[in-house]
């Protein structure tokens, strides 16, 4: 089978006064997504985390997200609101101490995945308000797995903030812009 | 084989006004490391940041750190500096273009890792004079790893930034503080 060819255009978001071009990048044979980068793009990062600031629900207590692209944007988040994070792994780690471990079934590029929570962290997610935080929610697979894991931890979620959407998902999502899903060559 | 008790004292560190027990972690059957841990902790990472500002060196123009636990950390450097920052990862990403492939020998714990820079990441760090950013450095197998990709990349090593050392590089890293490479139980 070939691969359709790479539009020409990439997809142009903005965000507060920082503008950027996506990569697309081929989802199976079908068509291409826009990327988002934050890893090694301070500026972006924390213009959607400003942006995301007002987005997130009155009351809440903490915030929970998972690794590797939001990581930089969750600890921004963090450090805007005064609001603790946790970070939800995809690995074990030797030091975790009674870990919660979940699957995430079903995800977009049809490979299941295992988060990790480390047991300490887990605790401090307990009686809390819990925000989730994403860089995209699509299906929202990710979102229900990181759900699951606070009501594991004994916290209540509080709602899904993520910095784009893409597609449809049931949950409500709160977010600064929507990605196309597909973007046709 | 017995595992040694672990120490009833953690370790504790001071950066700023922030203050942290740090968890100790079995390291093979000889004893504890303390275990740094930026995920999750905003507060202590913005501390590490606003105390390492002033030891970037002079002519720094960016930044190469690797996941996961040093991301927050270089984030926030590159925040507070206004230096661009790069992310080696650990693993290929898909949609990764001519990525560069650099083996890091020997680790701390005995497994070799593969680190992997995205060309179109690779293509900002050449001509330009780059500092290693980590949390830990401690025999500097991975610094050194960081520092062949910065020249593959055609950039120039600046200088070896680390939020503590452990134990003794022959690296010239600069570093807050030194944690014990082994605490006996």
């Amino acid at each position: 089978m070939s691969q359709p060819n790479q539009p020409s255009q990439p997809f142009e978001i903005t965000v507060g006064n920082v503008t950027r071009s996506l990569r697309l990048v081929p989802v199976g044979q079908m068509g291409f997504v826009p990327l988002v980068e934050f890893l090694g793009d301070s500026e972006l990062t924390r213009a959607v985390a400003q942006a995301l600031l007002p987005l997130i629900p009155e009351g809440t207590e903490a915030l929970l997200t998972v690794v590797t692209n939001a990581l930089p944007l969750a600890h921004e988040l963090s450090d805007l609101s005064g609001l603790p994070y946790e970070v939800a792994r995809k690995k074990r780690r030797t030091y975790m101490q009674a870990p919660l471990i979940q699957e995430v079934p079903g995800l977009t590029l049809g490979v299941s995945e295992t988060l990790w929570l480390d047991g300490l962290h887990a605790r401090r997610l307990g009686g809390k308000k819990v925000v989730i935080v994403q860089d995209v929610i699509a299906t929202g697979a990710m979102a229900t797995a990181l759900a699951r894991l606070v009501e594991r931890s004994g916290g209540t979620v509080h709602g899904y903030l993520a910095a784009f959407k893409q597609g449809e998902s049931s949950l409500p999502v709160r977010a600064l812009q929507e990605l196309p899903g597909r973007v046709e060559p």
